[in-house]
């Protein structure tokens, strides 16, 4: 199995040595790795975000690991050369069309939610987001009005086949849990969004053992906020998708926390953390290793064929602050080698 | 002056009554009022939600008094007869263009947020939103791709002569207050952003004594849960406001308590409640009536030169809720009727 290990800018590279070393204790050397850079260290490398032979890499490995990506020093640059565009690109490219989120409060940490604990001590939910089509992938530009005003315009947009694959993504990861889905989009204004309800329905009829019921947005974002708890799994496109999995993330308290998935079609896919590369603390030891950690735990699931092993580590980490290990953004002051020897320790 | 009173459907009649009575109290016959219907009330009497006689006594007024729309029994009509129709067909007519939705929490209600009661209590924020442009009206509809399927598309674009306009709203509203104004985009992704955030930049400059900054819209959702106290006035487009603005109204407990302003060029407005037309409970006498109120004192505060009329109906509100006044969202038993008593009792 090979692995393709995409540490990228600030805290990447610090919270990717950590998974490899619970991958490690785990499968010793059943995995090969190869690693690649990627986003603003690529572009000072080799004068792009995304090079060629890091796509190449990431097309030939089983899995991907990726860290983060954003870099201040990057910030001037035109947006096709800007540390962002690489995660872009790989999904674009190697069609990782399904973001799966998990938000699930660790008991011991009700503490660290801006919700009430007895608001956020319910939450159990898995955001699916659509990840290659949306306004983020339409037709962009600059043009002029007619009154020669700059225009900036997005096309947004989907096809049936598009909100097809999807919808089943979400279905199927209801019918593993509590076999719920709600559909979040925004039909009383938008076309795309009425095409979306409308194939969601269509889907629904493959799968009668589970609920489908229609959110739009602005509800679902106060709902996250109200009763959190309601929510089993959440299926949405790329733009809701992306502003509500962030909101729920919150919700549990820190993004330190929390892993992500992206998959394709034959269940490739990469692994990453969801916070950003947080430069204003990068090497200094402090980030939290756990969303990198919970990343790698979620490819040995999702892409590797290794649930068993998934488990253990999932355990470890739960054991670990369940004993107390805690990182400064969960009001600890282990630092991230230390909150990752915790997770050693507890395998 | 003449105030158009458009009721609408559900719980909207039972609000505005109450609202017009705190009116009448206040200012005894200085303003004139003609009501007429709006949304699945106007579909049902007249056939359309917006019907010319309803939309040419808007433009007529100095105001618009608004209750809600929406409406179950309109669930299968085509879009284009929906309630909601109504409410964005007004915006458009009457260029509505500035949403301002105050989101502050009353001092003696921390309990009614899901937020911690120290994290609540520190929200005082204003959210101003575009509300005649995006991806709300640009072109859309159905078409067939080259495969031959389905597809949902919509437009999302504005022009530096929209952005403009509402900057400077944006920028006259944290002058007011505490002259910090956050930007809210998706500038990482879509050109729509990039033209927004550079325009924000450019209007920045009439504004040395504001201090501008700019947040991605999923940042902005995590950031409105972890520490909403941070933000003064948050200026966004149509859809992220949207999204934002229901979020922050739930962070400081019902929207039962929200109104809302919209404002065209010269300060003409429409004023109504954030909350919906609450069909479960319309009729019951259970509404809560605040939010109504709160509208009619933005109205006279923004529309009609009565400042201090205004102040004076929001500490009664102030005042009827810390004497104990609560309707059901709020936690008690107080009817709609008796709520607005307790305000009156108040002035
Ligand atoms: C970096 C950015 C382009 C990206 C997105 O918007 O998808 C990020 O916010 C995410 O959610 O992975
Ligand atoms: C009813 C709907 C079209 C409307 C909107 O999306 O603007 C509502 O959600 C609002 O915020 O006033």
């Amino acid at each position: 199995m090979l692995v393709a290990l995409l540490p990228g800018d600030g805290i990447g590279p610090e919270v990717l040595v950590e998974a490899r070393r619970v991958l490690d204790a785990v499968l010793g050397d059943a995995i090969t790795y190869e690693e690649a850079p990627v986003g603003g260290a690529a572009y000072h490398a080799a004068g792009h975000p995304l090079p060629d032979a890091t796509l190449n890499l990431a097309r030939r490995a089983d899995a991907i690991l990726f860290g983060a990506v954003g870099d201040p020093a990057c910030d001037s640059l035109e947006r096709a050369l800007r540390p962002e565009q690489a995660i872009l690109g790989l999904r674009r490219a190697l069609g990782l069309f399904a973001n799966l989120r998990p938000a699930k409060l660790f008991a011991e940490l009700a503490d660290a939610s801006a919700l009430r604990p007895e608001i956020a001590r319910a939450i159990d939910l898995v955001i699916v987001r659509e990840l290659t089509g949306d306004v983020y992938f339409g037709e962009k530009g600059r043009r002029e009005t007619a009154d020669g005003l700059r225009q900036g315009y997005d096309v947004m947009a989907y096809d049936e086949a598009e909100v097809r694959r999807i919808a089943r993504i979400g279905f199927e990861t209801a019918r593993k849990r509590q076999r719920r889905l709600t559909s979040v989009d925004k039909a009383n204004v938008l076309e795309t969004s009425q095409l979306w309800r409308d194939v969601m329905i269509e889907v629904a009829a493959d799968y009668p053992d589970v609920a489908l019921d229609h959110l739009y947005v602005d509800n679902a974002a106060m709902q996250l906020v109200r009763a959190p708890g309601q929510f089993d799994v959440i299926v949405t496109g790329n733009l809701f998708g992306d502003i509500l999995s962030d909101q729920a993330s919150m919700c549990v308290g820190s993004i330190g926390l929390l892993p992500s998935a992206s998959l394709d079609e034959r269940g490739k896919g990469l692994y990453e953390p969801i916070h950003g590369s947080a430069p204003d603390i990068a090497g200094q030891g402090k980030a939290n290793p756990l969303a990198a950690i919970l990343s790698a735990a979620m490819m040995l699931r999702h892409s590797l064929g290794r649930a068993a092993d998934a488990d253990r580590i999932e355990a470890a980490v739960a054991a670990a602050l369940a004993g107390g290990a805690r990182t400064g953004d969960l009001g600890g002051t282990a630092s991230t080698r230390a909150m990752a020897d915790a997770v050693l320790a507890a395998l």
